[in-house]
């Protein structure tokens, strides 16, 4: 499939309804933007006040372009607007509602209100007056409940669930006021046994798409606004531990120091030296604290976070073994002891070739002759867990300077329109595929 | 003066005396262990519940040996034994009774312990059974309410209004919980408007002698118990601030980062390299935070601190303005900003000549022959601010592998009881000079 013209579908809508949908989206992502745990900044967590409120608000602009809605067994919002056979299976659109602390007012929330509005498009051109899904499968809108990971420290929580990939060990998990996720589960009404009710089969599954901003500075610095995404970054995070002595700053010579904070110093230069010398690796160290942490007192302890990504899951674990032999280096010169705990891992997510083929024409039908910019994906995204599931595509939005996770986080209003018409050409095009 | 023989008030007590006396020291230690904020380990900082506890337990001990004792305006404990004539000036023995957070149980807390213990054994040599000095001066113990800066950042607190140096604008100093020093001032039943009145005149102050455990190593390598200071260090404190940009840890390629965390890692392992290039010059970075501190973010700030301390107040500026350039081209070659702010500074503590030789003669009574080691202190002390009103003197105890502000410090019931002896022969020997 290599169409580059525009679906009939597509191509009867009026120019000006991509321009009048995509205000609506940026006034809702300000909309929603409000609704954060604390004045003047966005921050909304799994099973929060905040994240009831979000959902209650999202679901009544589903169900005003005709789809009904429901919050599932593990908190994630869906919308459905069925197809003509109620056995048919459906097409899922979705991203998350959640965000990091004090985050910018699209990473997830463009993608669920993008899907809504395809839904909207293709509803008012259905032939029934737009109750049902004028495709052979029905048409789903998904808005996970959590992604970022921001309250229990684990991400992809909500799709976890959806993808039938919950483990049992994740109820112990914490948050910062050591409420358990099983707590927390009943606090917000849900029942953490029934969990697995969320879980959905591949079988009623056609495909899932996705649209996200970048989080990146590829699509800004080509001067395009869309692109296709090859797969999203194999990943692993570690919590690491360097275990020195506490000593008195003063009257501890250099000879007797061991100084934790520097071995940790070391480790994340070390980090940076090591992937920024790799192709397509990204390493960061994001969090990094000293113990006692008084400003006379020679650190004994330091723990730090290590997140690596990577196109390839053997590129990735080559450069932790790279790493790991670094810092063993370090920390023995230094007389220091060290220990990295794995809190996340997630292989790489190749997008499906059919999925990437219709979100390349639903792109190339808005700019005819323009090859579409193909992507990696650095930054995870609920397709990683989806796609054990169902066949995964995604739509990646030029995102200004790349900054996101950020309240400077951006999106033209231009690129929204266009990235509208691109998704609901593609699953228009989708539907072609799937006719008899 | 080189007197190497016991003076005669020292002399006729029994071996014995010493030994039992050391022994009550470390009982008395282990109990003040227990006053403290947080069970299983030792924090009693300024103006807490713990310190008006201490006070009340060690006043009592003041009063066993004959000394009246009153808290100041400050929250300073003080011990006195008058002399016969009640216009006579006094010799001030002392310590500190606030600890940093996790604290051992010796800093400090030895030195008034001692203080006591030296009045209890000249006392009950004294003519007249003990309810005044047998020296043409008063004995006071003073027990300094706040030497570390635990709790306001601002170290010395106690004894910089005895040595009438309080400054208005540490008033609104505040704790990590907002409260300010004012404040606190209040809810410990103190007045602020009369903090004036903990100062003392110089010509009410014979000298100043406290007696402490070295806090670093080298009475230990060399193998004796007790040494004679020369100084105490020069020491200038900062917060540095390294300012970046917060972005999505996948999605920001390393060409663009301006990650503050690897800038303050630069600079915290620069410190150690000039720092431990120089003679006598100590730099540490205790604290280090990034902000916003989540794995998948590329930080954009960090914040640390620097201190440093020097034997002489030029080699010691001459550091920082090293140290300076080097976080200039750091920060520069990372495209981030820096700024510090001073938040110490005191200049090199000479001690005085005549209370350096009462202190080494007190030292060599305890082993004819022996040349009594001269230790220049690298740690800050009390003296550093009652240096202004009076001369002062220290007698350093060995520090069993130089361990302090550590649950592990330590100090040995043998060492004490030596120090001991050499500390009430100094101030015999100091009586002596003073006789006319």
């Amino acid at each position: 499939m290599t169409a580059a013209t525009a679906h009939p579908r597509i191509g009867s809508v009026a120019p000006d309804a991509f321009a009048s949908a995509a205000r609506r989206i940026m006034g809702r992502c300000d909309d929603l933007a409000s609704i954060s745990a604390g004045e003047g900044r966005i921050t909304r967590v799994y099973l929060s006040p905040e994240h009831a409120r979000v959902n209650q608000v999202v679901a009544a602009w589903m169900r005003e372009v005709g789809m009904t809605a429901r919050t599932d067994a593990a908190g994630n919002l869906t919308g459905v607007l069925p197809a003509a056979d109620p056995d048919a299976p459906v097409v899922m659109l979705g991203s998350h509602l959640d965000t990091v602390t004090d985050a910018g007012r699209y990473d997830g929330i463009l993608g669920v209100l993008l899907g809504i509005e395809v839904v909207r498009l293709l509803r008012e051109r259905a032939a029934d007056g737009g109750w049902q899904s004028p495709f052979p499968f029905g048409l789903e809108v998904a808005a996970f409940s959590d992604e970022e990971g921001t309250r229990f420290g684990k991400a992809l929580l909500g799709s976890s669930a959806v993808a039938g990939a919950w483990e049992d060990g994740w109820w112990d998990l914490t948050d910062a006021d050591g409420i358990t996720l099983r707590e927390a589960y009943r606090a917000f009404g849900l029942d953490p046994e029934r969990v697995g009710e969320a879980a959905r089969t591949s079988e009623r599954l056609v495909g899932y798409l996705e649209a996200h901003i970048e989080q990146g500075v590829e699509l800004d610095r080509r001067g395009e606004p869309l692109a296709v995404v090859s797969s999203i970054a194999s990943a692993r995070r570690f919590q690491v531990v360097v275990e020195g002595e506490a000593r008195h700053a003063g009257g501890t010579p250099y000879d007797m120091r061991r100084d934790a904070l520097l071995g940790a110093s070391e480790a994340a230069l070390a980090v940076e030296r090591i992937c920024s010398s790799e192709h397509h690796i990204i390493g960061t160290v994001g969090r990094l604290e000293a113990f006692p942490g008084a400003v006379n007192v020679v650190p004994g302890e330091a723990r730090f976070s290590i997140d690596l990504r990577g196109e390839f899951d053997g590129a990735r674990d080559a450069t932790w073994a790279r790493i790991s032999a670094e810092l063993d280096a370090i920390m023995g010169r230094r007389r220091l002891r060290w220990a990295a705990r794995e809190v996340h891992a997630a292989p790489a997510l190749f997008c499906d070739p059919l999925l990437q083929d219709v979100v390349r024409a639903g792109i190339g039908a808005t700019d005819p002759g323009a090859e579409p910019a193909t992507l990696f994906s650095p930054a995870g995204h609920d397709g990683m867990t989806i796609g054990s599931i169902a066949p995964v595509g995604m739509l990646f939005l030029r995102n200004p300077d790349g900054i996101s996770h950020h309240p400077d986080e951006a999106v033209g209003t231009a690129d929204v329109a266009v990235g509208l018409r691109a998704f609901a050409e593609a699953v228009a095009l989708l539907g072609e595929e799937r006719l008899p």
